[in-house]
């Protein structure tokens, strides 16, 4: 019961790294798991080289330990867009690395989780837990019904790349969500936060509402594990005023060629002339021209009139500088211990 | 400096009824006042009849004094939409009340602002305290460069009602206008969270964030004291999964005619056959006219094929008992209280 359990090396408050695609890899995902927390890797839909993924991973963790964990379970997860991840690749590999824990996210319909959750489940022995990424409580319940799963992570509409196109803030999303598992009796399922917490304060506010862990992706693009362009992570750290500066899509999956995503879901990042350029969500041939145009400029396609692809939540206008990952996790818990103790004090003298 | 100096009759936390046009009037602010909050009379852009509700107002603070509120103010406050509220009337009519404080929103353009300000803090003495609404790190900045507020409301996505169509949620905007109007030498200015906050578990978030007090509209829809239509109060108490069927839309003010908005502001309310006849946000006649025989329905325009607007934000769905202003705010702080202290064990375990 309950992630400290489940994930014994992880420290209070418990903090999640993001499956993101193609930027959370090896070396950042083990960071997380290094410092106290638990990283995923974002295998996302492209499953044919999750097993170098997961082969580094088992490297770095064997030249530094991480403390804690079990020996038959590799402390990170794997997170899966599972509407285009090969389902028998996917369960092969995780059967070999045993990772702590797998992420789902985004299947056309709920149902299809039922056979990614037993089968991996019964390849792992249980060793490996089953999260599911909902951005609803119409979800929540479903897939607590379908699959049982350990954790569900409710995703707000603050996070950046891909979600609900429309649906609430972890304010209100995350304390809906628990009090429907419990009235359908599922008071066992872990429920942590996603979307929006970039620091301490978001994570002290996620633990009032009840998150049992909570979950980052955007701090973490500005880490210096993340695999990621250096014109992406100076975009990062230049944007301001997040809720006006980014927005939730489908233009940048046009653009990348990135569809199969069920309609649904688009993607929240940081406006650009690509953007600006697709009228009502439009995107015309010459969008798409000046798209690859700017991708030969590499960092310099992410300048101040660039036009590349930048997905983050609206907590990137918190975000002013590349750090370790290790180096953002004890800030975060020393920013939050400062808030609870606070608390404390206002509460003692009541 | 802070609310407890300026409103000395109200207690921590600090809860805040929102200025709800045509819903929050005497009863409801006088009621959060007399609970030990701030209610507000949502005066919106009519003004005619202003002069009538803080009369009333007035008369029902007579009967049952705001202990500890001072003499020469009126223990509520007003909010305005000031885009389309007559000044000359608003002015005259504060300097008979001085209520406690005043809330600008939806000006078409912030230096609009400044007269509103000079005026009504020269015609109250400054006993009528300044607040002002917004939606971005932008706004903030701005509005407190122009006008120097004594408050800044920050107003999250999943606020009901009129709000920017586009934005964060106050898990990210508050403490970025926070830091924002710090880093600009404004930290006298205090910050208060509006959008999606409906019982403690939010409350208790939103201190966490750093807020000052904490703004609630939705929740006091379903308050005895509200003036609000059955049916509305049933719709309130019967939608859940609010994320999902709440949306931001320009639908409902084409419908009422409420039309005069700054572009930028939609209105969020519960989802209904009005919203889902208008494709792609257009209203055809058809859609008027139901909505005409929809109103001559009463209560029953709100049942559960009604027509009728029915604004409200993203934590409709946290809530299933209409109750007392004071009962609600009671019931809010001790969990408020519950939750801190459980921090406060936490803390001093370690």
């Amino acid at each position: 019961m309950g992630l400290q359990h489940d994930y014994p090396w992880v420290k209070a408050p418990v903090l999640i790294g993001a499956p993101m695609r193609l930027i959370s890899l090896a070396p950042l995902a083990v960071a997380v798991s290094h410092a106290g927390g638990l990283g995923f890797i974002g295998a996302g839909t492209e499953v044919h080289d999750l097993d170098a993924h997961l082969q580094e991973a088992s490297r770095l963790i064997r030249e530094t330990p991480v403390v804690g964990s079990a020996a038959d379970v590799l402390p990170i997860g794997v997170g899966f867009i599972n509407w285009g991840a090969d389902f028998d690749t996917t369960v092969r590999t995780l059967e070999k690395y045993k990772p702590a824990a797998v992420w789902f996210f985004a299947p056309y319909k709920n149902a299809d989780l039922v056979q990614w959750t037993e089968e991996i489940s019964n390849a792992t022995q249980g060793n490996t837990k089953i999260w599911v990424q909902v951005g609803s409580v119409h979800d929540a319940v479903e897939v607590a019904r379908l699959c049982r799963p350990d954790v569900i992570v409710a995703q707000g509409s603050d996070a950046g790349g891909h979600g609900l196109e429309r649906g609430a803030g972890i304010i209100t999303l995350l304390p809906e969500i628990a009090d429907a598992l419990k009235h359908e009796g599922f008071e066992d399922t872990s429920v942590v936060a996603a979307g929006g917490v970039v620091e301490g304060r978001g994570v002290a506010a996620c633990l009032a509402l009840g998150s049992e862990g909570v979950v980052m992706g955007t701090r973490f693009l500005a880490s210096t594990e993340a695999t990621i362009a250096a014109g992406y992570q100076r975009a990062v750290v230049r944007a301001k005023d997040g809720g006006i500066n980014t927005v939730r899509s489908k233009v940048y999956d046009t653009l990348r060629g990135t569809t199969g995503w069920p309609e649904r879901i688009g993607g929240r990042g940081i406006i650009n002339q690509s953007f600006l350029d697709a009228k009502d969500g439009k995107v015309t041939k010459e969008n798409m021209d000046a798209y690859a145009e700017a991708l030969k400029k590499g960092d310099d396609g992410w300048d101040e009139n660039g036009r590349l692809t930048t997905y983050a939540g609206t907590g990137v206008g918190l975000i002013d500088r590349i750090k370790p990952a290790a180096a953002i996790m004890k800030e975060i818990r020393r920013q939050v211990m400062d808030i609870e103790l606070r608390t404390s004090k206002r509460q003692s003298r009541i």
